[in-house]
């Protein structure tokens, strides 16, 4: 809290955008913490890392992932744990988790005192199917030294339900490792990508920030929506996406965490109170059946 | 239906930006009507027109609502009931719906052979609430002749839930009568606004349909941020916003309603099937109150 400004509450955060090798750990674990260290070094409190950031994406199978897969205690995870300690940063990353079983797309929470929290993704994308298994634990949100940090992995955070839950969880900002192939190449042509659009908008129907991470490089014959970006409560970009996107790049931003508490509206809203949940229920847990014709 | 591509379900559709002038009933019916006329010309099978289209937005009081309402069977609903007979098109506009009680913030949507379905507004705008007393019943999804219609009218649209459960509910495109102040003028910097945003997001995380339809015009010293739009299921721009925001329009595009009956996504998604409605009830319901730590 800054004690000059009794209302602000500002925490200064990062979003790296990494080129990993596919199948390169060394080379990958490098990189991540060469961009921990540059968020560190810019004052960042808290830095997010894309999904699956030192295996890279494309893995051919699951014996594949397993190979290159390492559980929460391995090499990756244990140096994150090392250096948010010795830097004081929160760190949320994305790893190929693998202890033996079936492997996981899963996230590290890294608080700044090393202490671990692992999310496994819940909601699996495509070929993901084939390599991991999904988790049966809903997203996080974790107390840390940088604030309520709530976490989904790239195609978790399509689902307004998941961005939703985790806010009225009291996430005050939802960190989002991502790994998002371009999915229509003339989608280019619009303003900003439908993972910017995505982000953007869970953002403002929220209040809260939200810190993504993307990658980029291509890998396989995959390329990648470069949409790593840095939205505030107000559904509006405060750092991103990258103009080249094919570029690595560490997006920093300021965010007052107060404005993310504070879920009022103008004058007289509030986008938790003015729900109308028992409108909703009806709806979102039936199937198409609703209809109202006069 | 096209005979000549049997998986196709085109329906060309209509947004109206129209500028009213508060309280100019004579004139305002005629500007909407004049834009039914249009989008029918231009071969639209349905048509939206902003929130309140014939009133105007800034009511000075309740009573000033209760002076320029009218009921659902006045002079607008039932002049639109007429022309959606007569030109064959669906239409979907805000009125200002009094018939003696407490004045609503309707939505009128108007089949094509002018069966007539009234939604009232559930979520209240700012002063709208000491203007109206928001309804009851859940926003509608209704079988018209241009294909299953949802409704959201404006603030409605900015709850992921709303958009959520009418797409559950079967709606093919959601149509959203809108009337949206600029509430923060920086927010024109960046490259679509907010309520833009929204409906891009909502269409693409639904794969529905979403024509928009805002007003324009200055009224009583508020500027509106002329956010009509029609998006597609993957969330992209099929047409507007106008450039020039403060300029009435009419946006047309042609919708494919198979589209949105398929929510795949790829060879292995499926936005409905992939939700994981488990993980999300729990916290969709509760107070913040949730955390993770290790």
């Amino acid at each position: 809290m800054a004690i000059t400004d009794s209302c602000r509450s500002d925490v200064s955060v990062a979003s790296a955008q990494l080129a990993p090798v596919f199948g390169d750990l060394a080379r990958n674990r490098a990189r991540a913490e060469e961009a921990i260290r540059n968020a560190a070094g810019a004052g960042a409190r808290l830095v997010v890392l894309p999904e699956l950031c030192t295996t890279g994406y494309a893995f051919a199978d699951e014996s594949q992932a397993r190979e290159l897969g390492e559980p929460a205690d391995g090499p990756t995870v244990t140096r994150w744990r090392e250096l948010a300690a010795a830097l004081r940063i929160v760190i949320v990353g994305g790893f190929c988790e693998c202890d033996g079983g079936p492997p996981r797309n899963s996230a590290a929470i890294v608080d700044a005192d090393g202490g671990l929290t692992v999310y496994r993704k819940t909601h699996l994308w495509d070929r993901e199917q084939l390599l991991f298994v999904a988790g049966d634990t809903p997203p996080p949100v974790v107390a840390t030294a940088a604030g309520r940090v709530g976490v989904a992995v790239c195609y978790d955070a399509f689902f307004p339900e998941v961005m939703r839950a985790l806010a009225l969880a009291g996430a005050e900002l939802i960190a989002v490792p991502m790994n998002s192939p371009v999915m229509d190449p003339p989608g280019r042509t619009q303003p900003l990508a439908v993972e910017v659009v995505q982000a953007l908008a869970a953002a403002g129907a929220n209040r809260v920030f939200v810190v993504q991470a993307d990658r980029t490089g291509r890998e396989r014959g995959i390329e990648w929506a470069g949409a790593s970006v840095i939205c505030d409560p107000d559904g509006r970009l405060l750092a991103g996406p990258v103009a080249d996107f094919e570029r690595p790049a560490l997006l920093t931003a300021t965010c007052d965490l107060a404005l993310a508490r504070d879920k009022r509206l103008g004058a007289r809203n509030d986008v938790f109170a003015d729900r109308r949940a028992d409108l909703y229920r009806d709806a979102a847990t039936t199937n198409p059946t609703k209809e109202t014709v006069n």
